[in-house]
């Protein structure tokens, strides 16, 4: 820290950590005596709890049943062609539950019958193909894990501060373990034409949900992917299959992928014409803005969590990019004028979720917290004010501007713009 | 392959790869015209399915019901001191989702309110203290992902192929990433006793389950974790505490953690004398055999596994080492005479699932499959025959021989034993 104006926190070192924590521990222990809770057994230790057929899927616990995806009504005309949000408040880790990935649809959740379902491989290719599951089970396996962020994300703040909490703000977020087939192998064994550079992917959902994606791209890293997490596919997810475009905006990774055609120009789909591009100050709008760039938002505190108290504080956020590896997250106590290196930890691949945290001593002061993401491009995370000069406020898609949360004295945070 | 009588494999390699999926692809095409399910659009591409309000808590697709935990229900006397199991058989990848990780409990569930739980951590230290879940969330936070295997997995196979489905014979095993606290980072802070040497963990369930673990481990990379999989914790499993012993035998991580003494000698608790330790043939008992040594399995095909066709084939299967990383996986077709190495696929952090994969070409004749860990000491997984030789028959715990299915001409799998 530069600036002596700027809020005291503690290095991140376990030495001052561990004299800070017994501090903390010897309030918390006061009389020495065991906790009452402890000599007066609760109920749970004098009953037997539930066997184990109770529940052959397992679910959360009955205290944590706030912690499940949210939708904001007003958002949508309807339930179908909507989206709900992960909560990124109550979660820990760079795992997102299946049960909590956002869901983001255009024509409702397609209930798929795996074994009537279909992949057809048409156009400038060898030898058209119409694959069932089992043909995909049969060809060999990868599993990687990647963030799918919808480039809506984020997209109601272009005009300022409007959702008050990391669920609504950046919860068309998730990053799961995928199982799958690499495209490449697959294309390769169809035979494709050397004229050919893009490819249309097709959901069966009853949007047909359609993406022109540069063949290039499906040769390089994508994958039909079958599993997360090391179950089926979610049926909002695109069970039984999903195509998988690492890095790149949420929209291309369809789901109940029916189709692929190879050809040699984008269709001009509406998902790639009407939405899904960019509409700049001057009316003009940027297209085939595909990749996401780097991002990160602290998710605790933040407007949802519990009231935060004085002393020694967890500050724990994500962050990610679509150009490679998080490198380095810095967070801000004070709005932007000073940054301290956030630790780094929890699977570090590329194209997926880290997790960061920055442990400090909390006076009770308000502060303006923030976090700045740096990935292996040497791409730095903008300002929204830098964003907002050059993309205007006109689009809703890609912000991956600094979100700015006001953690206010009585230990509640709000979400804020700072100039 | 050295010996020519071995059942035909192609070698893993993606030129013989491409040529084969080729010849299935044009199989699979035959006329070349669209499929059906294509041009006569199926019902999910005609009408809106759920909305995004259908499942705050997502869940499984109907289609996969039956990917579920099962108990066996001769195994024990009651629900509430038993075991259900993980279905590997129905899995890929490495993570395992929250919902499908086995159950094990000596008195049920315990269903802890959080607000009211309390860590007790007192005996050999400076400042006994206790401590909510508050105090613990205001610790450095660490995210790691470990493999956890109860003792008895593999144990009703000691006498023998026993249980006719992976479930059964490995699925008392799970992978997750946990977020908490190092244990190091508390203990340190209270200050412990020079002369101290273990610690006595105790759950807060109906069974009040606890458990020695010698200090230096504790200190070494022991977790008291609140989330898995990015979530809370399961019920299941210890919500909303739980102490992680990386590699270690599962009973030792033990759920609902109340509390955690300091001392200097073993306990000799029930659950380390009467039960978890390894009878051998001369009646003596070895005791304290705390670390899962190597081990893997073939998760696809096996005997819940759908029929397989002939042709192309994937082998699945999982390995996993208390001891380090896992550095090398072989697969045999013919029960163990010959073997080639399986490619390793998946998150690959020590003490933690590996996925293995070996793609061949099946001809529709019978196989044995096996499949043979080893690990970054150099052990490797041995045979359940080796084993006995050492271990005799008496102990249900530490088998980690290595499994044989037979994969017969119809397509099906068998739990059988080879000499």
């Amino acid at each position: 820290m530069s600036n002596s104006s700027a809020p005291r926190t503690l290095p991140i070192a376990r030495r001052a950590l561990v004299a800070a924590a017994a501090t903390s521990f010897a309030g918390a222990a006061r009389a020495a005596t065991p906790d009452p809770a402890i000599v007066n057994l609760p109920d749970w230790s004098q009953s037997l709890g539930d066997g184990v057929q109770a529940h052959p899927y397992g679910v959360p616990s009955p205290f944590e049943k706030n912690v499940v995806r949210r939708d904001v009504e007003w958002l949508t005309a309807g339930q179908q062609s909507s989206v709900n949000f992960t909560p990124l408040h109550a979660l820990d880790g760079t795992i997102t539950p299946n049960g909590l990935c956002f869901e983001r649809h255009h024509g409702g959740v397609a209930a798929v019958d795996p074994d009537r379902h279909r992949l057809m491989i048409h156009g400038m290719v060898a030898k058209p193909v119409v694959l069932t599951m089992q043909d995909l089970k049969r060809l060999p396996r990868i599993n990687r894990i990647y963030f799918l962020e919808c480039a809506a994300n984020s997209g109601m703040e272009w005009r300022g501060a409007q959702l008050n909490g990391v669920q609504f703000t950046h919860g068309m977020i998730h990053n799961v373990q995928y199982t799958g087939v690499s495209l490449r192998t697959v294309l390769e064994a169809i035979g494709i034409d050397p004229r050919a550079k893009w490819v249309m992917a097709e959901g069966a959902d009853a949007a047909g949900l359609n993406r022109s994606i540069p063949l290039a791209k499906m040769m390089d890293d994508c994958m039909l992917a079958f599993a997360m997490n090391g179950e089926a596919l979610r049926p909002e997810q695109g069970y039984p299959l999903r195509l998988v475009v690492p890095g790149w905006q949420g929209n291309m990774w369809v789901k109940w992928l029916r189709r692929l055609k190879i050809g040699d120009a984008p269709w001009e789909t509406r998902e790639e014409t009407s939405k899904y591009t960019d509409l700049m100050p001057d009316g003009r709008a940027r297209r085939s803005t595909f990749v996401m760039d780097a991002k990160s938002v602290i998710t605790s505190p933040s407007p949802q969590t519990e009231t935060a108290p004085k002393g020694r504080m967890v500050i724990s956020g994500i962050a990610w990019s679509g150009r490679g590896a998080v490198s380095r997250v810095d967070v801000s106590l004070d709005g932007g004028r000073n940054w301290q290196a956030a630790r780094l930890d929890g699977t570090a691949d590329p194209l997926s979720l880290t997790r960061f945290y920055a442990d400090i001593d909390w006076n009770g002061q308000e502060l303006l917290l923030q976090s700045r993401a740096q990935d292996s491009s040497g791409y730095v995370q903008p300002s929204k004010a830098d964003l907002r000069k050059i993309r205007g406020v006109n689009s809703i898609y890609h912000n991956n501007g600094i979100q700015t949360w006001l953690l206010r004295a009585d230990g509640q945070c709000e979400n804020v713009e700072v100039s």
